[in-house]
């Protein structure tokens, strides 16, 4: 199922980019099959940050060619007893640690097979407890997009580790979200999507108000915004995000990642 | 006109690469055309900073193989009533908004064509509007590349926004420019080029102050410079520096982009 | 011995990603040979800083397939009297200035070849004194990735400029070894390599002096450490490495590139 005319191998970690690890885990694939087109997801996720890792993993994996092998390497625990795992979805592998990081990937695929990697025969004869990226999860996916058969690299599973990413819940007749990630531009990403808003707006006026401050219904785009004014409206993700116009929400609401969001039906007398 | 063998996309965004809008943009390119080779020209574009996205585009997309595609985004007017534009040179196309960003390009370049981008057929079905990058410039790069025909994609234009990038003037004898760029090493890039020089100067000595600084005539080379002494000389993009050897200019003078430079003809008493 | 059906350029500067220096030369690199498949090894080399770029690049050439060429333009001489080399290699081919870069990477290789890069034919008509990278370094990788012969670009060399990175010494009974890189994640990766440690250790308890800390032994991984608790352990590149689990050893410890790290035999008495 892997493409083999066009494989396409992304990466996800959270090395930087000015550490030899992201070259060496290239170096590796390529020296397998060196006909892969490797893209970089991001490399930039905050150290051990596997709730980071999963939120952007899910944002930009869907975008990518059937077939396309995902490897994903937030890993505080390496060398230790987590598992290192392959997931095979109708569309997609998932090669990585299993500590949680496909959670939110692994929502929207049909999974269809999952084995654990064991199988000496892939990986090179000493194995860095530090570095599975390099010696685990590189060549898995090289190897993968070789055609090499999941079920060869080692044993199923029938579970895997999966990590809370709780969904906006309605209390005393609020629905309360969180802010689930904060761009290079400072807008606040939450986890409301437009099915959540719907159930409390039902169609009617409502107010969005974050740290301390409250903003009356949504703009269509930024171009809607006043000059240092946040405003509300549905991100590139599909998320209700707080942006500022051509400036920085974070900066200026000074709110930050896990921070709750509010959004209530506007009462008339307002 | 496109390279259909070895298609080639660049990308210029001011969205970094930690967060999943780059990834996006690859993604969606790829599920198009999964033989492009995708080249990063940067993302690190100030936000929402057109002038500078406009400088670093026209310093680097000349060095590319005829036919390929620049994909650029410094959009702070997404979604707005600014247009998305695809602009076709004799020797390349251009994709993006049209605000100017691809001002300086195209004055190197003869345009053949110029559209608006409204063919839905080629957008997803819903089209977010604060990511014109994924949803609109990203497919319309990948059809390019497939050899769709540019008038495909929409109506023509006969004209397009540009922003004025003043070039050097003359004023009172003295060649006045300014700092157009400041990069990594803290090298201050002017807009005066060897032409602009030798019209103050023909062939004259001539001083270059800049700040509280002034210096006499131009090393060739780096190397020719002292300890933390500012040196001017012509840079690799063909335009007067300032740089410090193995130092940072921007640092130790404390000039900023939009600063000015002024050279003037030595009076032979100094 | 160029792969010719998959060639690969690696890259590894100072250049940083937001100039347009990098993207020129990919540019300049695909204008000539639009088959090849560049990776980056990393453009974040600290400015000017020789030693680190040889690290960087030795602990990650080696990853990749025979016949790969790698450029690596680390260069606060370009332009003076040092000269633009190639070295072949059993393995590889490595294109950049002698200055020392290439000097751990070629511990470990055989060179069956080097040449000074004069050959006018292979350059554009004006070369930049200050960018060679783009003007010579990279015209010659994407010639080489065509098969061009390494003799067709200059005349060969018997030498060339080696920097010393010293290896840890004995002295009063102590290993005194060096932190030589510090990571993203702040690991202190020192010159210690195992058959080092064995040297004074032979197989007895030891102990690990850095700053003012004291380790006992080693940890097999990140994972057997402590909170907020500094460990030894040998990490990927097969050097010792003071690490802190899911924390950061350089912060805590106050270390810098060039400390001193100490390992001496454990007196029975402690």
């Amino acid at each position: 199922m892997a493409n083999r005319k066009w494989p396409i191998i992304t990466l996800l970690t959270d090395f930087g980019l000015k550490d030899p690890y992201v070259a060496s885990m290239k170096g590796v694939i390529l020296s397998i099959n060196p006909q892969c087109t490797l893209v970089d997801i991001t490399h930039q996720v905050s150290p051990h940050d596997i709730r980071e890792g999963a939120f952007i993993l899910a944002q930009t994996y869907p975008t990518f060619p059937k077939g396309t092998i995902h490897l994903s390497v937030v890993d505080p625990g390496v060398g230790s007893a987590r598992k290192p795992i392959l997931i095979v979805t109708k569309n997609y592998f998932f090669a990585g640690p299993d500590n949680g990081l496909f959670t939110i990937a692994l929502k929207a695929e049909t999974v269809k097979q999952a084995v654990v990697l064991t199988n000496q025969k892939f990986f090179p004869s000493k194995i860095s407890s530090t570095f599975h990226g390099r010696d685990i999860f590189a060549p898995v996916a090289a190897y993968v997009s070789l055609g090499v058969k999941p079920e060869s690299f080692g044993p199923s599973i029938k579970s895997w580790h999966e990590i809370p990413f709780p969904d906006p819940a309605m209390k005393q007749g609020k629905l309360i979200g969180e802010i689930v990630h904060v761009d290079a531009f400072g807008n606040l990403v939450s986890n409301i999507d437009y099915k959540n808003l719907l159930k409390v707006s039902k169609g009617r006026p409502f107010l969005i108000k974050i740290g301390k401050r409250t903003m009356r219904g949504l703009k269509k785009g930024y171009w809607e915004g006043k000059k240092n004014e946040p405003m509300a409206l549905f991100g590139s993700g599909g998320y209700l995000e707080i942006s500022i116009r051509e400036g920085n929400a974070q900066k200026i609401l000074k709110v930050k990642r896990g921070d709750s969001i509010q959004v209530e039906v506007r009462e008339r007398r307002e």
